[in-house]
């Protein structure tokens, strides 16, 4: 086994201890399903990547890993009623399965749980981890509130984009990280840099995913290719495109995203856009500038190279760098 | 002004100063909205006197206070989607106002700012309200899940009842009072008796409150009377009625409380038949059962009667057993 299977299975095995069978089962049962799905658990394997990465036992940081994924569940379940999603992990969402009421009630009770969890640390690193908590769970509700925002705006500019993207997925795994850290007994300047870490290594990620959404291959990419594009996202690619191509390729791509009927040429049609307007070398400029960033970060560390294999493996197979 | 009104004046000055105008609006407008709405402020004035209880300044109890209030007002938010609420103190609720995305999410960033309230305490005095408050908030939720879980079961008992009301509605004034005499430095014991007075306060006074619905007079009850018969409530009365009342009387309750269209006559049908069972009796008794072992509670606390008087009065009050 991997070093990330090892830290998975352990956490695997404390999330399956904690899953609870407890009344009101309208409450307790959506948060054990949403809890069980399939999942790669990679905010809270970094949490105890990050405590082994200053010496400390990985097992001491269980509560905080738990804690991350506890309330990143809490906000797809929310996030799914929002967008009305089916699906998530190819179930059927909680709101789905029960109805929308539970949905907001079961996810209210696991922001609650998420904030027990810390309750097994001392005082003094209880505050500190909840204090950082809060503030990343109140960034990433106005990440979201942005997001929603964006859909009913023509003048979204990118650096928005890149905020929005920050608060609604980057700080989650930098505040991870730095969990971890605060766990491990690291000075501040080492948090910093985690966080930092883990900050630019979820936007150069979530840059990445709106690169392969256009252009990805169909067979490795987990999600519909286009996706972004059918439903009119206003992706970095989109934006630079109405930034940058030419007042022809501006109006196309305005009136293909205003429709609703999907034509068939659409997505070939805003990929030649994209290509034209160099869209897509500059997102790519964008995603290493962000990978290189957040790299430096890791390289200030003080803590020897050895240490910091594994974190940096993980970010090298985050963004397809791995030799 | 009395004291009451002193406390009052004192939460709604610091509440005002912490009400800010921030981006992105869609998230922070309705929390200013709902916070600025017209309320009688309760539960934040019983964390200062319960502070003030214990000769401890008021004032170091305003983020507690601040923290109960906010999480109140989230609860309303989120219950009053569930419920499909139009109106919340005469005004427009806001899922209404503004539309159901709004309200979950504004809802979660208020339980999460309620949370950041707390972070002006030490670490110590820190942990101990933020996990009074977390047993306290998945309660309220197990309470909420419970009163939907009634709505469509016919085999609800009496104490299941009291347990939801306890959970829905006793709970926070219960940790109100005690909040603030951890701030005050009470020791556990006069904690817990505190804790106790507003738990069976609280009881008895929905049970008030479920007895004035029927009985009450309509010029100074507030609520529309017979509200709870017309919305075929499963209050106490209703099911110590089908406990007690006659075979007849349990056949006509029953089929009135099934029935979607209101007759002329329901209300007063239904009032005869909580009194022929003799079920506004037993409200009557278990609600002096209650008060009773309330003000007991409060009479424990190793203070003098001299400082217990403003807390006393409250609850005489709220009770109308005032002089």
């Amino acid at each position: 086994m991997d070093a990330i299977t090892v830290y998975r299975e352990l956490f695997l095995s404390y999330l399956r201890s904690k899953i609870l069978i407890k009344e009101p089962k309208g409450l307790y049962d959506p948060i054990a399903y949403i809890l069980q799905l399939r999942a790669k658990r990679m905010r809270p394997i970094l949490v105890l990547m990050a405590t082994d990465l200053f010496g400390e036992e990985p097992k001491k940081a269980l509560d905080a890993a738990l804690a991350i994924e506890i309330f990143h569940n809490f906000t797809l379940i929310h996030d799914d009623i929002m967008d009305a999603a089916p699906l998530r992990r190819n179930q059927p969402t909680v709101h789905e399965k029960w109805d929308i009421n539970t949905g907001i009630l079961s996810g209210d009770a696991m922001l609650i749980q998420a904030y027990q969890c810390f309750e097994s640390y001392s005082p003094l690193v209880n505050k500190q981890l909840i204090t950082l908590f809060s503030k990343t769970a109140l960034e990433i509700c106005e990440g979201q509130q942005y997001d929603v925002e964006f859909e009913t705006r023509d003048d979204v500019t990118i650096d928005e984009y890149l905020k929005m993207i920050e608060f609604k997925t980057a700080v989650l795994v930098a505040a991870a990280l730095q969990m971890g850290a605060i766990i491990g007994g690291a000075s501040a300047e080492d948090q910093e840099h985690l966080y930092n870490y883990g900050r630019l290594l979820g936007i150069a990620f979530q840059l990445q995913d709106d690169y392969l959404d256009a252009f990805g291959n169909p067979e490795t990419f987990g999600k519909q290719v286009g996706g972004d594009i059918i439903e009119n996202k206003k992706t970095y690619l989109y934006l630079e495109a109405l930034l940058n191509g030419s007042e022809t390729d501006k109006t196309t791509i305005n009136e293909l995203f205003s429709a609703t009927a999907i034509s068939d040429t659409k997505v070939d049609t805003v990929k030649e856009i994209f290509v034209r307007s160099k869209a897509d070398l500059s997102i790519k400029a964008e995603i290493k500038r962000y990978t290189d960033k957040a790299f430096y970060e890791l390289d200030q560390i003080n803590v020897s190279p050895k240490r910091k294999k594994g974190l940096k493996q993980f970010g090298e197979s985050l963004m397809h760098r791995e030799e």
